[in-house]
């Protein structure tokens, strides 16, 4: 039998979801070859000890049954409060969902926003996973390019001629996969479209612990824009508690109470004991994250001062999160080919910039999550790879 | 702004959704009064501490990272041979997807037979949350009664008559709330039904391992229905493990492919080193479930004796799962009103039957969630106080 039309066109036939590379990535590794693995978000350091800890603690004091549904109180206040700090918006515990993962937040937050069919915007490049979760919500996915010679970034005239008729807008800042932070300007023009056209901006946040130049601004700090807020946000970056599953959703107070009765429906909560464990994460304040996100700005830097001797690849120095946008498009190659052939010659596996849209084709997506010296070794042969195709 | 149709109802406006009982219990209990609470399926037991260890080894050798999206090779292992031996179905790690929690399961299986304004079939009495699960998957719920005079078991005359157009069958036995368990004639006729009209079937079955008389068959093993069977289960009830949020889908493999490609822009995934704890719990074979199970068991033994004693109220024994379902016809209440004067005058909360569908209207749950001696004393005043009622 044939599963529902929603489900079957996540990934669409004969679509290369350009996964590809990492796979076979995976493959050479499996059969014991060296590969320099620089392909997804994933930190180089484990979940801190203390913090596991706290959650066997929690477990063995017997919070091992249902934790009430919309969150822990202790969890949805914390998380309130920084989020307060930051928005300079009044925020409680009923305005936050806590969700198992940020991916289950965004889930949720356009299944609030949108009904079946609506359209729903995103920004080109996105995380991968954005096009095929609009897609299994039975949504009218459209991107806005935000192209490589703005900077990355969504301009007003392309946001405005795709908001006609449209429900929501995700966008991501700081972006994975282009590194860049959207400033007061761009989050300007993003909340007046989103006014302007009673959009809801559902607005993904986890890296914003991991930003290297300017500030991070939520959109929700802006006029007229916490009734149409939602924010997403987790415990995955900012803590290395990807395998956790903790994420929340920050919102109006009414909305939060439809999402948790979503919540019941959907998965009647999350872990209480992992709850208790990033409470206690997030009430050892910033030193815990600025631990967690030292490595990747140090190796931000090493990146830049390698680049500086490779003038063929183009680079937007990364604003925030994990990852460096290398433009390729001087070797002649597109970045999947170019991915390819730097797996196959050098052993260094990257993500082709077609995986996160077209607006990021020819361009490679380097994650800076290996230790210093076998990252600047496997940037400078990348670099040297690229230069001596561009030469030919 | 106003949140999408689809998550404004899932609890309609102005319906009582029956758990004013629950809520009124728990303030009563805030403000320190001695209310013995039999209402929700939680244990009166905690996860037992051999598995929180098992969690906490796998945690601190490094497991927390990102696990691998449809389930670790392990525990998609474990459970695939379970549901073999169970099913006489062959049945490997492909054919089943973990997700958190059985919930989350049931919203996947549905999200995967049914598109929007799909009409989605269930038995009435219910699991309190389907109808709105349902909503919440902008589908058209259609309640099957099963009546009290035909022991709560679904006839192939209402099957039939609304299977008509219809998408898919949800089916829970052993039941909650009235503690069925559904026998192969009963299961023949449910599944002659999905084949004739081309429905998904989809079977909860956490209360597998809780059957006390009967035993459990999962419809999967019957001749044509793998191809259009989701089964649900879950670690929550068998071993305890309501807060640990592990559960699972099993079906066709190509359908578990595409619930992989859910799952990834669902939830991305299930927390690792809870799967890990999940494995060893399910290596531990039967002893373990058996020893989770065996107070419901004895304290249906208690209340099957006690109920001997007061003939104005009928039961029919439950053969499975935590529950005791009562007729409280006699006394002239209904189920809400019954319990609410319940509550006030005897201090023992228990849920209305009408909390579980119309069917069950006249009726009150009575979860078997407390101690032996409790449990008696609480059920032989419960008895007292409707056989009271119904003498007067």
């Amino acid at each position: 039998m044939l599963p529902s039309q929603r489900i079957r066109n996540i990934v669409p036939e004969g679509l290369s979801d350009g996964w590809g590379v990492f796979m076979k990535a995976r493959e050479m590794i499996a059969q014991g070859q060296s590969v320099i693995e620089l392909t997804i978000g994933e930190h180089d350091i484990k979940t801190a000890p203390d913090i596991l800890q706290a959650m066997q603690r929690s477990a063995k004091d017997g919070h091992t049954g249902y934790a009430p549904v919309p969150g822990t109180q202790g969890l949805r206040e914390i998380v309130a409060a920084h989020h307060q700090t930051q928005a300079q918006v009044p925020t409680s515990a009923e305005n936050v969902l806590i969700t198992p993962g940020a991916q289950a937040a965004l889930f949720a937050a356009h299944l609030a926003a949108c009904n079946p069919h609506d359209k729903a915007l995103y920004i080109d490049p996105y995380y991968t996973t954005y096009p095929g979760m609009l897609r299994a919500l039975s949504l009218n996915p459209v991107a806005i390019a935000a192209k490589a010679s703005d900077g990355f970034q969504p301009n007003g005239a392309s946001l405005n001629a795709a908001a006609q008729g449209a429900a929501s807008l995700l966008i991501n800042s700081p972006n994975n996969p282009t590194g860049v932070v959207y400033g007061q300007e761009t989050l300007e023009i993003i909340a007046d479209t989103c006014r302007e056209h009673d959009l809801w901006l559902i607005s993904d946040e986890v890296y914003a612990s991991q930003v290297w130049s300017g500030r991070h601004i939520t959109p929700r700090s802006l006029p007229g824009m916490k009734e149409r807020s939602l924010i997403v946000g987790s415990m995955s970056k900012s803590h290395a508690m990807t395998g956790s599953r903790i994420g929340w959703v920050i919102g109006p107070e009414d909305i939060i109470a439809k999402l948790s009765d979503l919540a019941t429906v959907s998965n009647y909560g999350v872990v209480g004991f992992i709850q208790d464990a990033a409470e206690y994460a997030l009430h050892l304040g910033s030193s815990a994250f600025i631990s967690v996100s030292a490595p990747f700005e140090r190796r931000r830097k090493l990146a830049l001062e390698i680049l500086k001797e490779f003038p063929q690849i183009n680079v937007i120095p990364p604003q925030g999160a994990m990852y460096l946008m290398l433009d390729i498009r001087s070797t002649g190659l597109n970045g999947e080919a170019f991915a390819n052939a730097l797996l196959e010659q050098r052993k260094i596996a990257v993500m082709p910039g077609e995986s996160f849209g077209a607006a990021a084709a020819g361009h490679i997506r380097v994650a800076m999550t290996v230790e210093d010296a076998l990252f600047s070794k496997a940037l400078k042969s990348l670099c040297d790879f690229a230069t001596n195709l561009a030469s030919k």
